[in-house]
């Protein structure tokens, strides 16, 4: 068998159980009636571990735990993620817990509790309880196991009003042998630019540092989670934990292949987010060229995705194509207003001077599919970004009006 | 009969009707089917004015033209607003439009181009019909009056998806003369965080100085129209005009009576567009207290209302706390998570350290009026601001899912 060319990618079912040393469950701990809520990732080794957590300066207890381990302990050992509760806004309390979750678990496993990363979605200012996670852990410990179907009851136990767990892997090629990464992700709510939880674990067998690694956290984190969130900053709870077999060698260069991988495991659990926000039925995908930089880029295709206005126009299939531009104005970042052109599916929407360029009949049927690509070119520039976003339905009200009562 | 202190206001009906030497026009220019679509203001005496416009970086056609009048003119003497049309993202046409119409006005009214002001509001990305803007204002220049009904009429003119016309007039008294501070507005849309326009129009026959005028206006918009909108920064035709009869005196004092009318007129205008915001069922008043100084409290009470998952809780009664104080953290304003509390209604709702004191059902009964009141205390300093929202609903999506076509 020949292997394939260093920067080709093989997607792999079963998300983080495709990865070789891990190993998980999800179970029912009671911390929700019926459903999955608690889910367990152990590690057959430890781990680099690199994170990236919400700027929101309510933090909630798990993350402010899971950063003190980060600074006790050079590796990671296992992960402890519970769904129906999130652990934030409550206090010297929700700290406790959160210590005694990873206690709970590093003593079913046998390991030091500063080995164990927490972290909790749900419902905030509720006090998490702690025995049902350890009643849960218990039954976890008992069911760990690699593959598809663990890493599917994982990634179903951390959802809140996901409809469809989300997993994602790749393998690739280095040095002729094989790698994967592969990861679970919750997202829903409408992401940005509001505060529903997103969460997602990564992990690869590819040995690397945790610099190695917390830098090709950064770089996919910024084309994939960022780009559906504004600026990655709003939940309490939101974090990215990453990890990989601590390498020897010191110095290292990534190999493009394990970039490539690592970026589309993040991409895909992004877009399924987006996929399944909460009562959404189109896609849209915001390609900002022609920009300056990838900053400003970035930062009008975030804006034109979180605007209210353009979410709400694409459910109705509307064709109102100023409030696209008027999101980008808004998002100042020194666009040309004599120099932007739109364009719908690939076809020229708008010209350049506001000219419209396809009827009103033809641009609402640019609308009619399931995902839509818009292109704003601001005819400035050669870079480019990319934002993933959903439309604004009724049933998304329906479903925040009464999340928790 | 005694004059009321200085500082007393007196309410009054008709909003710019009430200020004398204001007269009034709005009629049916044929931009909608139907609607009255055009009003006119002219003023019996050149005016200061004072603006404050949006700083979206696409600004429709009619506030580049009124831009360059202001700067060719120091006086103004009429305002043409149209609704259905906002002549934004309409190229070179768009401003030779508005110019269009100003001339059109100062021929009717014999004045010169550059002492009219022109606003539009409405679909972005269409041509302004001004064969019919010419008819109308024919028709509007023979209706002009001053009171309450052709205040009435104008204010019903700019509206869009408003449902209500907007006024508001107050009467103050400084060295025992009486005068008058009026004002007509649209709002509605959700106002923040999107591109429904807001515009008003406010006048005085309180003498002042342009400068005088444009510090009267800057510091009522950053405590009325600003908080109900983040930065006052997003449709491509947002602006606020203010006149007053041009004061012969130089350095002049602005008096606290007349400050403290014109701050009542933008407050009562924004308050109401905030109640008439597209599908609300309920208002919501922030005011956030105990902050370090008026930009923290502004910054928090912003984040606040403008958050979805805050508006869709409170449409739907669920009293899920967390969400106000996760949006009040993503405000990154350097909020101290150990110290804050929660208020309903003027009621304790969550003590510092996240200890409910409220129940469940307790939170939800003080949800249910249509005006509900959080106070969010920083336990910080001195300083406060509020801010006025209301509730997402079911119906804002409908609005706006078919608001063009």
């Amino acid at each position: 068998m020949i292997a394939p060319s260093s920067l080709e990618l093989i997607a792999l079912r079963g998300g983080l159980g495709a990865v070789p040393g891990v190993r998980l469950a999800g179970v029912h701990a009671g911390i929700k009636p019926r459903k999955r809520d608690l889910a367990l990732i152990a590690f057959d080794t430890p781990q680099s571990c690199a994170s990236v957590v919400t700027t929101n300066e309510i933090k909630a207890a798990p993350l402010l735990v899971s950063a003190a381990h980060l600074r006790e302990s050079p590796t990671m050992r296992a992960v402890v993620c519970n769904s129906g509760c999130a652990n934030a806004c409550t206090g010297e309390r929700g700290e406790r817990d959160a210590r005694a979750t990873a206690r709970q678990a590093a003593t079913l496993l046998d390991l030091i509790p500063a080995q164990v990363i927490v972290a909790s979605t749900g419902v905030i200012g509720v006090a998490l309880a702690v025995d049902r996670v350890q009643r849960g852990l218990e039954r976890a410990v008992a069911q760990l196991d690699s593959g598809a179907k663990a890493a599917f009851d994982a990634a179903e136990a951390i959802m809140t009003t996901d409809r469809v767990p989300k997993l994602a892997a790749y393998a690739f090629y280095h040095q002729d042998r094989k790698y994967v990464v592969g990861g679970i992700a919750k997202g829903s709510g409408m992401i940005a630019p509001n505060m529903a939880t997103m969460l997602a674990f990564i992990a690869t067998d590819f040995p690397l540092s945790t610099v190695a690694l917390a830098d090709t956290l950064g770089g996919a984190n910024d084309d994939s989670f960022n780009m559906i969130s504004v600026d990655g900053d709003m939940s309490t709870n939101d974090a990215v934990y990453a990890f990989a077999p601590p390498s020897t060698s010191s110095g290292q260069a990534v190999p493009a292949a394990f970039v490539g991988a690592f970026n589309a495991v993040a991409l895909d659990l992004a877009k399924a987010m987006v996929a399944d926000g909460e009562g959404a039925t189109k896609r849209l995908e915001v390609r900002v060229t022609q920009a300056r930089d990838v900053e400003q880029a970035r930062r009008i295709a975030r804006a034109i995705i979180n605007s209210n206005l353009v979410k709400t126009a694409l459910y109705g299939e509307d064709p109102n194509w100023g409030r696209i531009v008027a999101a980008a104005g808004a998002a100042r970042a020194q666009l040309d207003p004599h120099r932007w052109s739109l364009f719908a599916n690939g076809k020229p929407w708008v010209g350049v001077g506001g000219i419209e360029l396809l009827s009103e009949a033809e641009a609402h049927r640019e609308l009619e599919p399931e995902t839509v690509l818009v292109e704003l070119r601001l005819g400035l520039g050669q870079a480019q970004a990319t934002g993933w976003g959903c439309d604004l339905s009724r049933d998304y009200v329906r479903i925040n009006a009464n999340y928790r009562t």
